[in-house]
């Protein structure tokens, strides 16, 4: 394993480091205000920081060859894990998701036409793309589930579903849409699926209900239930080829996973920042509340642990470099369940320690709290990840005793 | 140890079940709607439910002796329970924090004028109150850290500080707050403090901004930070004399805690129910969650932890009744710290078992994850209680060793 | 539920604790020496002790009923915690399993013949005997797996197969053994098995091997791989009736696993003690162990955790006592998983807090740590238990929902 | 980060794992049973497998440098993974603690006539040696608390003290001891204490006792109580320097707790394989208990955490390299804590999977259990190592606030 950074990442790092700190970071209470103060439009202050980091070059790291930074998943990590510190600011480099996904998706399987019409101005950030994979009535952790029909009609394909957990419907900008649905519910159950391009304006394109988590709304963001009714797209809006929607969706699963979790390492490592900071300035019983050992116990087991996590992401990126994503599946799945579990219980001390102020919105904590614990859920629930780890344990028991 | 409860507990929980499935429980929604639609004023599915609670003599349970319903901490705590699994509908029966912690202390300590005054339409479910007592500057888990001023100024208490957290004050109802504060910082430490009520429109008792808890605003109680400048109040607002603030807040915290943890566990208790219901109906990998042993082991554990704890409550209130709360201190430290945080693990299993329905408003299980997590912090955190308990464990054995 | 005690218990707790602290404890390293010195001698110490319980009354608490003490299982609680302090001490008062579940196996089951055979000695205490169950091959955790064969052949039974975990085997006294096997291997699932009465001196009759656990011998007792083959005994030995084996087991099983949480609950107390006791003496950085804030969280989880298990335990007696062992099941299978995994927890925290001391055999703390933890798997594996409590659950909301 | 291993490495590694398979593993059975027939004597079966180590070249892998194998701590670490899934393999290779220790301050503070007398026999593996420090009086967590006296007398130094937990003292080939003690109480702190060679023939020189782990006396090596009663040793026995023994234990100390970690990730990673066959060969209620979904979250857990504890070490022994023991600080706490916690997780759920079997002496897991605990004890407690990581923490936080 060989977990040196390229020049160029180290070069990016640097950069990025630095735009944080100049930028990013002192306008953060400026853009949650214009957020609130009028969520349905563009915030200024956002559009202000892309311009910056646009000029920067600071633009789509996280496309690795030519079309992005030229950066592999490892040299992104450390990039990645900055921007998980303040949530929010991926969007100033045009690397949040799930616009990074669907990027992807158009650029490894989109046709020319797809690319022209939808790649470039996502890439370009001028518009933003949802993701309708989940539906509230099945388990989507079984690929398998999906009820939407996606019905040929001549020239059209006909989508028929209920999808929710869509990410960015609240979003200003929001254009588009990648619908995973059924085009055929006989076929092998991994062909069943494909993926077809949905523009948001689409008659029969409905947002039924935005959702909370924890109570926040996550604007500008937003989640939302989505209803398809007899919603009508041209032939040419399907993505790879009919049968192809679970390869697709594998693809970007892969690299959308460790960029969640490369990002809540950065969460974690700032909510120990934070929590170190508190217990050094605040006292209790005539001492600060860092000599009371067992806070000490509390930050070493917050450190420890970010670095162990820390490195299994490397290992994860690394080899998804190396050997793709399906010979990283076990490292990948470990580290989506390692990570948020991790973050968790870092953010909670974190809270303790702050008391009335942790659980309030006066520490970025309780927030993060709420966003990290979906991912113990979202793109596959611990359980089902753990299942694919033990199950290549199992695999690979077998065979060295088959021999 | 006798945890029988009295004919009249028995005959209350049956009354009080029944009300709840006839009355409550089907409200629930239309009440949840009305705060939504109005959180400035009253609910009037809340003012109906309170009319017929209190038709019902469903009211004022929590009161101990001729005034209240005549039950020990003990009987109380299966009513209390009932009223957590669904944590709005304490106020339906007059039973909700910090209410019933005013209403004990203006009847243990409060003069005939302050009764009348205030104790009568407390009682009477007319008007709403706070109590003032954390600080945002300092830790509140030591009260000699306290540093709000009320200064004699002839007939009236000059008052000058900031509160935070303090519950209820974006009640409709609200009218009166109690607010601790030192009368003299050279006195030994446990007589500088003192409690007076406050009109929450006497000039300079300000709000200066709503705190949310997890991105909830938890209308329409709400928590406040509220500053006070030269507030002046007649001297007779003063509650049983000067420099018996800690005594008067130490009287009111026993019950209250432990009110507290009998909530708790309805909740959790709730929460099972609904992970039961869920794991039973939902299908993954072709067979219910519930057929998963993984599963059966959460629920196993929810189960085991619940008895466990509810049994703890039990034992505690049963203590506070033979030998009083200071006697009873171990015991509401232990179960203090223990039910919240065995809920937090049931409610968060129980997410883990909804998946996205879990973080969202689709389900009660967020709201009370974040709600349960702010009593691991509120009266007191958790290594105070802890240390509290380890404490007279010390000092047991070191008068065992004496002898 | 009602705690309280019987006079009679009370009068006994009293009796016993006495007699612990004048006769047992101090002759506690007399008798690990005698043991040491010639394990295949009764000790003497041992002879002496029993001597003057019996003379004492302090006799067969654990049975109920006339024959014995007159006690029900929440009246014995106190006494089987006290013994479990010093788990060897159990036999100085015939309490002891597994001659305990023998002595209740052949009280309700045996006829007249076998009661006065072996019963009689045993409640003397002049005998002891063991009871062979499980076995190597199979998942004991499944009592329809057991392979042991017990074939009628005339006026006898002859039976083949491998036990192991068969405690009692090395002890001076031995003289018989209960042995479950099946008599119809087609029979319903819970009517092949059948329990007869096997002598250590019958031929065919084999101690295969000793069996430590964790490198401890656990003598006198002692634990054996035992095989019988061919072994024949008269059909008279039979107890109850061919297919009744399996009801039998479960008679015994019942309060067989609550005698061992009572006792691990005495266990655990006496660890936080011996903690306790060493960090109040123990210095580092200048201060004792006890003035460091991490060691009072643990004193205090301990505590908390103790007081929860005991109020468990109380509750699962007295369901027995008041619905009986099929009534009392989710309780007892929740009591034997919760009661061992909070011991070593507690023991395992008094471990670190000795250092060296703890994992030697200076402090009784590393082999109670190795006894405690076969409880997690001895009488039923904590998965089962808790499968047994999930399936319970499953099966209350279905009936309710059913309604 | 680099973890890449060097070709030295890689061939090494490949000749080790031949090595292991084809000589060592199919002996294990017959080594022990040597040891138990005769404990006092070199067992032939060691004897015979160390004579073709060295032969192979397989020696002294441990010492960096031209003297040992070239291996720096990165290189080495795979070598002593795979030593740790056979606790005893590591004498077959001279790698065994604390010979290894020893042999590294003597290599780097030895005189050359201490380098003769004792550095040589011990590198060539003809006799073997302990190293004194620890003392039952006081908590040897804190260096300065140690009590032994070291008093120059003329020529010579007369050691009076009392020792525990001096590993290797029942070996066969015990020849010398390093002891650690003061030699000035009124200097400062941290050079108060000295080390001096002390054959074990010295008059005076006494062991009390042998100490048991859990049940085990851990032979050949065994762990001793050692009384040193006026031990007179010439002057030239001194290692290093008087009050520089503080200093010499530091720079054992560093290698000596990574290889216990590098160690205890190979003792975790085969009692992982034990787990997963037993697993997929033993059937309960119908199905193996690898299909049993609670076991695929044990053994999912199990891999993520042996790969994160191993990249963890991976980094402390590349920081050990590129910066020295100093700058790893923080690193070698972290992994100190963290492996052997995570490895008794792991091997107790292997106990756990095994049942009756897991806690006997049928499998090697109670042993590596009681091995592994003392892990948390030795070479300090979890809880001063903790303390290490949050000063540094707190320092690295003070220092950036700083600026």
């Amino acid at each position: 394993m060989d977990f040196r950074f390229s020049d160029r990442s180290l070069a990016w790092q640097e950069k990025l480091s630095r735009f944080m700190q100049d930028q990013v970071i002192p306008r953060e209470e400026a853009y949650v205000a214009s957020v609130r103060a009028n969520p349905k439009l563009m915030s200024p202050v956002m559009v202000e920081l892309k311009t910056k980091a646009k000029a920067a070059g600071l633009w789509n790291m996280f496309l690795p060859g030519e079309h992005g930074a030229g950066l592999n998943n490892l040299d992104y990590a450390p990039l990645a894990e900055m921007m998980g510190r303040h949530l929010w600011s991926a969007e100033v480099f045009n690397c949040n998701a799930p616009d990074t996904g669907n990027m992807e998706v158009l650029h490894l399987y989109g046709n020319p036409q797809q690319q022209d019409l939808w790649l470039k101005p996502l890439m370009a950030g001028d518009i933003r793309s949802a993701f309708l994979m989940t539906e509230p009535a099945v388990a989507s952790s079984d690929a398998t589930n999906i009820e939407t029909r996606i019905d040929r009609d001549g020239d059209h394909y006909v989508i028929n579903g209920r999808k929710w957990w869509s990410t960015n419907m609240a979003h200003p900008n929001l254009a588009m849409t990648i619908v995973m649905g059924k085009t055929d519910f006989d076929a092998p159950v991994h062909q069943q699926q494909s993926q077809v391009i949905v523009p948001v304006d689409t008659p029969g394109f409905r947002v039924e209900r935005m959702l909370s988590v924890f109570g926040y709304d996550e604007l500008p963001i937003g989640h939302a239930e989505v209803v398809l009714e007899n919603v009508r797209v041209p032939v040419e809006n399907l993505i790879a080829g009919e049968g192809r929607g679970f390869e697709v969706a594998q693809g970007r699963l892969g690299p959308g996973r460790i960029h969640h979790c490369m990002r809540v390492i950065g969460a974690a490592e700032r909510a120990l920042e934070l929590m170190v900071d508190r217990l050094m300035s605040r006292v209790a019983f005539r001492k600060t509340l860092a000599e009371h050992s067992v806070w000490e116990q509390r930050v070493a087991e917050a450190r420890t642990q970010i670095e162990m996590c820390r490195l299994l992401v490397l290992k994860a990126a690394w080899m998804m470099d190396e050997v793709g994503a399906k010979g990283a599946r076990s490292e990948i799945a470990q580290i989506k369940v390692a990570a948020p579990s991790m973050a968790l219980k870092v953010i909670d001390d974190a809270i303790q320690a702050f008391g009335g102020a942790g659980v309030s919105g006066d520490t970025p904590l309780a927030e993060m709290y709420a966003s990290v614990r979906t991912l113990r859920i979202a793109d596959g629930p611990d359980e089902v990840h753990n299942r694919t780890i033990a199950r290549l344990e199992y695999a690979a028991r077998s065979m060295k005793a088959g021999h």
